[in-house]
């Protein structure tokens, strides 16, 4: 193992628990540098570079080629204000250059069997919204790959999910569409530190042949000390993850709103069968 | 334009619908490059792969650092051979060295709760499962690339999902769980020619500050041809694009077993509110 690779791994799982070291290569090394940035500087991207990031998600992978996914670049401070509000106020989402809105998006096919006059009876089942949702992330997850290659940095925004209605409505989508997630795209403000995020140690995430989670609380322990330890040394609470897991989703109207996506989905053209 | 990135975005996209050229490096030279692989040799894996492919898994986003997925690596026969007859007999779930199956997976979270003697009651509505399955689609395209930097090639097996019961009890899976898709990994098949897939235009599925349909139908005419010239190529049927989607959700049969996803996700412990 040479010491990029120790220190990445090192990095992203912390010292006590380093995984079994596999090939190596700038690609990967790149993969495993990946961090959520939530303080973008305000210069312009290189001319082309949208179309680029595009290119590189529609490269990814798409269930039967049926392509069912969509983006929606939003350049116009007023709407970027208003996914802001539906995002909890997060700043980012005004300052980035770029931001982006992945859509699961039905709408095409269904336009285009009603130009064929023909019905899509396999659309309005949940199976084919979770086809497009998971699209949907294919795409943007190679887009964010892409991004980062060009020394920019990325942060995803689901909390476009606490009103899907209203972002459905800002950015007028048809029905059988709907906002996934945003990404917000541009340079990282160097101001502002960014450490990798250790995760789980492997063997709590990876099984072999069968699930098993026996020694589960004992790779659980090790993270709780782990992510106590960035914390610290990032200026945040020194929580457990446990801590902040029972935080995310201990009661009900910590989901922001998104208890009631189900509703909003079916009036937005899914009507999840 | 270098004549790689000609090449690469001709291929992506049909010379008759090129998209402007933008910023080229070696990493979206290789996103571009993707294409999905059916015919695999029987070669194993280098040593280590498995834990590169899931560091990179692990380095994608997740949902507020929730990491409600994870993935099982299948190695026995007999295990691969219900995976393929889960998925309409893919003979390439059998045939390649190491088959995945990605897990959405909030039972890990569950029993941190349970464990604290807390209650999670923000888990059992669809925007907790639309998380997790989020999450599995992002660490699995991280895999993905990871995995083409090798040399290696993949294929998504979403028909996993034609029968999530079968998949949960021959990997052992617990409440909480459920298998997003497979994934294939290994060397192609030198013998059986897999050519980079057009894809729509660029027009298409991207959207400037509002959705805008207006060209939809000439971008399709346009792909319809591209599509049906990239299968003569290939020796399959010369169908459109159109034909396709037609075929692929025309009938509920045509979703095989999917149109009772949402009755098997509730069996399988995702009540889905």
């Amino acid at each position: 193992m040479n010491s990029e690779q120790h220190d990445a791994l090192a990095a992203r799982y912390g010292a006590d628990a380093m995984p079994p070291a596999g090939p190596w290569n700038p690609v990967i090394a790149a993969l495993l540098a990946h961090r959520s940035v939530r303080a973008y500087r305000p210069d312009p991207l290189p001319d082309g570079t949208l179309e680029t990031l595009v290119a590189a998600a529609q490269s990814a992978a798409t269930s039967s080629n049926m392509q069912t996914w969509s983006v929606v670049a939003v350049p116009d401070p007023a709407t970027k204000a208003v996914m802001a509000a539906v995002a909890n106020n997060q700043k980012h989402i005004e300052q980035c250059p770029l931001f982006l809105v992945f859509l699961a998006d039905l709408s095409r096919n269904e336009r285009l069997a009603a130009e064929e006059g023909a019905t899509l009876e396999g659309l309005p089942y949940l199976e084919t919204f979770l086809v497009a949702a998971l699209d949907a992330a294919l795409a943007a997850q190679n887009a964010t790959v892409a991004a980062e290659s060009l020394g920019l940095s990325t942060v995803y925004i689901g909390a476009l999910r606490n009103d899907v209605e209203r972002v459905a409505k800002a950015l007028s989508l048809p029905p059988g569409t709907m906002g996934v997630f945003g990404l917000c795209v541009g340079y990282a403000d160097p101001a502002r530190r960014a450490e990798v995020k250790p995760r789980l140690p492997q063997p709590a995430v990876l099984h072999h042949g069968r699930y098993d989670a026996a020694e589960e609380p004992a790779h659980r322990a090790v993270y709780d000390a782990a992510l106590a330890a960035f914390s610290t040394r990032n200026e945040m609470n020194a929580d457990r993850w446990t801590d902040r897991v029972l935080a995310r989703w201990g009661k009900v109207r910590t989901l922001h709103g998104r208890d009631e996506l189900k509703a909003a989905l079916r009036r937005l053209g899914f009507p999840l069968r």
